[in-house]
Order: C-alpha cells, then structure tokens, then sequence
C-alpha cells in the first residue's frame, strides 16, 4: 500500500535498528483518512472470503479493526487488557510484551466470540506474533476459525510472520519493514 | 439522540443502580454503523465552533474518537495509560479510577497537543468526570483550550455533569441518563 508505505518514510521515527514509531499518523494521533484507506485496502484483500467478525486487541489495534469493520460492513470485537470485572464469563490467555518485558492477561466475553464464526484479525504491528497468536489462543478457545490476519506494518526482520505462517495462518500485511538500519525504513 | 438510547433501553444491561454494561455495542463489540452516526451527531452539535484536534482516552474512547473525527475531519488524539517507553515527552496526570480502586498515569505527547489549539474531547461515558478532568489537566498543561466535551453516556445521577459545569465545560451528552432503579434505564 503506497500511500501507507510513503507515510512511514515521511513521518515514521527510527529509534533503533528494532523500534519504528509512527504515532503521529497510527497509534497516539491518528489520521483518520489514513485508516479508512486501510480498511478500503484490507477489503481488498479479504472481501471475497465469508467472515462474520473482525478481532483486535485494545488499545492501538482499534481504529484499525473499526474501519475494516466499516469497510466490510462487520461487527468489531476488541480483546480487552486485563479481566475486566464485568466480564465475569471471558476466554482469556496471557500475552508476553517484549517492550513491557511481562505477561499481560487479554480476554473476551463469550457473548462476543461464538463457536464457528469465521474470524479476521487486524492489528497495527507484527513483531514477535505474540499479540496474533495470543488471540489465535481465545479463537480456538471459543472453537471459531481463524480465516486471515491482516497486519498494517510488518516488521519481517523479526519471528512473527515466520511463526504466523508455520501456523499456516493467511497473513497479509500492508507494508513489509526488512530493515532499520543506518537510520533508513527498508521496504520488502 | 433516539438511536442510541433505542439501542441501550434494548441491548443494554443493568448490572447495579449504577452500573450499565454496553459492550454488545459501545466499548467491547462495536457496530461500526452506529459509532459512525454518533460522530455525525456530534459533527451536528459541535460543527460550528473552531476546532483543531479531538482528543479522547484509550480504549474505549477511541472507537468515538475517530468517527468524530472523521465526522469533523479532523486528527484525532488519544490519551494513552501509563507512561510508555517511547513517550519521552509527555503531558502526563493521575486519574483515579473507581472500577480499580486506584489511580492510573495517563499521557498525551507534547508533540501532538500544542499552545493555543482549540480541542474537543469525547468519551464514552462519563460518571464521576475524573476522566475528563484528567484530560483537562493534561490541555491545560499544554496551554491548548478545551472547547467542548462530547459524552456518549451521561450517568446523570453521578457527579460528573455538575462537576464539569462548575468548571464552565460546553457539554453535551447523547443520553442522559436520570436512574437505573428497578431495572430500568430512565432516561432524563
């Protein structure tokens, strides 16, 4: 996606040859023209299967996953940090951050996550896959089915889409980073 | 706003006289459609003041946030927990929380809220108000001046309104609600 790409050139921050910070336009302050032009792009990309539901994970995964919602005309389900107290009947599973360096609970209500349904899930970033295979955990938990997984910015130098695709997930991502170094976004 | 209190008299639960739960809807699944005709609602009320940025507070403020923001065409900005390792330089406040009995850091990036910017801030609900009177705290930090608050969900019989007003805040909620006595929602 070239705009996606033209903006991480022209606004994206290098802060180490592993951390690209895009908060200007993605994850703090948001474009919001920018976000629906990915959600058009990720209908695209998926349109043509049968999805019930599209799944993310709060915080930064939500404005993405509400304008897939909007562009494929779907109910959004954010899994929630924590166990909230009123989710009292919840999937939940432990996802370990590696900029946090600890495990945090992630859940979702029950009422929300139904045996069958086909399932998309969006996110921001790929790094590690930890956050992707985490809600992979509560989908299986609830017996629906994983369909596709749609990333924003792929850090391919990292392990997620290695171990995404030894899962045999359907994983596309917007824009491929294969690298940071000497201070340059490096595209696949 | 008939939609939405349509959609909570149906689909919201009473969980005590002053908790209601609408996450089917509002803040853990979402209909895209709905949060869309609540930023145009908003556009309606809020439309004709000058406007720079909206800010909200994540998560659940977020899915408003940015379809009022697209509804105002504007940036949106939200207000993250914690103080995150790639915010050096932050506004930053306490809020306290009354679901967690404890106070949380929330922080805005002093790159994206700046003297003299005209912002409106939505949020879902509001109870007590300390939410928004973090995010008061923190545009107050930035010498940028609050020109509205845009709730979605005023639980009337709590505090937060006559706080609010007492600080001279422009608000406007979608509904208002009076009790949730009895198992009822009543609205004012």
């Amino acid at each position: 996606m070239q705009e996606l790409k033209n903006r991480i050139k022209n606004d994206g921050h290098i802060i180490s040859e592993s951390i690209l910070k895009v908060d200007s336009f993605l994850n703090h302050q948001i474009d919001w023209k920018l976000m629906e032009n990915i959600g058009i792009e990720f209908h695209k990309i998926f349109g043509h299967l049968k999805i019930d539901k599209i799944v993310t994970i709060e915080a930064s995964g939500i404005v993405i996953g509400v304008m897939v919602a909007k562009a494929l005309n779907l109910p959004l389900v954010y899994a929630k940090k924590g166990k909230p107290s009123t989710l009292s009947k919840a999937f939940c599973t432990q996802v370990f951050s590696f900029t946090k360096q600890k495990n945090s609970d992630i859940s979702i209500s029950k009422e929300y996550l139904k045996k069958d349904e086909n399932i998309l899930v969006v996110d921001d970033f790929l790094a590690s896959g930890n956050a992707i295979i985490g809600l992979l955990d509560l989908i299986t938990q609830a017996q629906a089915n994983l369909i596709g997984v749609g990333i924003v910015i792929e850090k391919s130098f990292q392990t997620g889409r290695k171990r995404l695709k030894a899962l045999d997930i359907n994983l596309h991502s917007l824009a491929q980073i294969e690298s940071l170094q000497d201070g340059k976004v490096k595209f696949l």
